[in-house]
């Protein structure tokens, strides 16, 4: 098999494949009119960079250099789709009364709101310099909202935070069931601000690894503020870390503790104290749980912020 | 905005969203020819069900009902899709050879591999019968390295095995850093067989938290067999379950203790003692720890099956 992938068809040359072994093809065939046919493979991640670096810059340079097309894409979270909508509805409004160039386009997926502004222009410079204002007003209606812009990660903001501040973070874990630690560690480096985790996934055990106190799980139960409060510090504490972030609620289907699937706490301690608040996600387990790190990772910046803006 | 999702054109009737409230429109328009026009969400898992539920149906009545197409799909873990395919290369010889009908094909996805049978028949009780000895030789062919079939998930299968036993598990993560519990909590119901689990990404934390002693890491490194048989051990006794599953290694992009990234160890601890090995993973970060925690999740299974037949 893996032989058979360095066969080319006669006259063909290999496309490049920076992912894997499948093979890519590229044959030229003589006119009229001349023809380039590419094969590229089926798996997504092999297909992507392979089109990104060998197909698309040559497609572009054989259609001649277009016009510019520019994009930039302020990121956030923490708000859905429909309130990010809202806060941009009056520059929507007057780009489109004023022809639609820059147009803004609205991206939801996996719990975040992309904002795209898009720009077309004789050049790139003029096409960045119709992007600025619009910009500017995006950011200001958005406020804490906006966390990045264009490939940031939520990821990669919140560890840049804690390294600005000196901090390290661990996580505890009941409703995420790892989902949360998996997302500090998908940034190369992030050993630097996170140091682990535990996943308190029986009931008992938040008592036993995270020291959650018995009488408030009996009290509020494993599903409230006071306990997602009491794992963050108690994972703070015996990981020696300067937060600690937790997650505990109902991914569903089922009711737990009579509360509803999409019940989320979120509790966060470190220097200043502790607190924890509650959110209620829609959506099946699978985007509960996503929602739900992707709420957590958010919670945690908005404390890193607020700190920073009370020294400033 | 929410207002506006419940607007619809005159004549139009609503497609039903059963995962979120982005607006789903069906227009019937005068021929000749008469057309259906379908407008649906672009989240993804949104217009996925919408396409499934309601407009799939509708063009498959329209088109009078097909000639019976029938998919049965193995699904395999701990095997590349290199591997499926030598394994398989003889029953898709001959069946090339005999029409194509059944035809085999291999999709690569996730660190996966899934070996599709499809058929065509005048009836799906007949493409059902041209499957059974397709699947029949692909089953011994495949050997262990097929664990389920059609939607079957690597996490469904390892919990069911699990009760089967009677047993429980939980994990100690370096490399795949919450992933691997991340995919345990995935399915409804994990509780009963998912104690919980312990990211211990800074290397202190692997003595500390899971009680690896520091002479194993000393001499043998964070990364390597007796690191993880110490920490799956480790999981094993302080969450008091059946099994401990433990992973570390390099995710990259940079070497870690000389080590490249892609390099894993998985240790696993049980009734039967513990053991560990170490696999070399291809891809990138993102990559090395999904095949990782495919990996690790189907060594378990590997190690549940073979306690089975010692029994059996």
């Amino acid at each position: 098999m893996n032989y058979r992938q360095a066969d080319l068809p006669v006259g063909a040359t290999p496309l490049r494949n920076q992912r894997g072994t499948a093979p890519g093809v590229r044959l030229e065939l003589s006119g009229p009119p001349p023809k380039v046919v590419y094969a590229m493979p089926g798996v997504p991640h092999e297909m992507y960079v392979m089109f990104t670096d060998e197909v698309l810059p040559e497609l572009m340079r054989r259609a001649g250099r277009p016009a510019a097309i520019v994009h930039r894409v302020l990121r956030t979270a923490g708000m859905w789709e429909s309130a990010v909508a809202e806060a941009l509805a009056d520059e929507v409004s007057r780009l489109q009364a004023s022809g639609g160039n820059p147009a803004i386009a609205f991206l939801a997926s996996q719990g975040q709101t992309r904002v795209r502004i898009t720009a077309r222009a004789a050049t790139r410079d003029e096409a960045l310099r119709l992007i600025a204002p619009v910009e500017e007003a995006a950011r200001a209606a958005l406020g804490l909202g906006c966390y990045g812009v264009d490939d940031e990660s939520l990821e990669s903001v919140v560890h840049g935070l804690l390294r600005e501040h000196g901090a390290t973070v661990a996580t505890a874990e009941s409703l995420t069931g790892g989902l949360l630690a998996g997302r500090f560690t998908d940034t190369p480096g992030s050993s630097a601000t996170f140091l682990g985790g535990v996943v308190a996934y029986a009931t008992e055990l938040k008592h036993e690894l995270l020291g959650v106190p018995s009488d408030v799980l009996r009290e509020h139960g494993a599903v409230s503020d006071e306990t997602a409060m009491a794992m963050a510090v108690g994972v703070r504490e015996r990981l020696g870390a300067t937060y600690g972030l937790a997650t505990t609620g109902v991914a569903g289907p089922d009711l737990q503790e009579g509360k509803p699937a999409g019940t989320l706490h979120i509790g966060i301690a470190g220097p200043d104290g502790a607190s924890a608040h509650a959110l209620r996600l829609p959506g099946d387990r699978n985007l509960v749980r996503t929602y739900a790190s992707v709420s957590a990772l958010d919670a945690l910046r908005r404390v890193l912020l607020a700190r920073q803006a009370g020294r400033g």
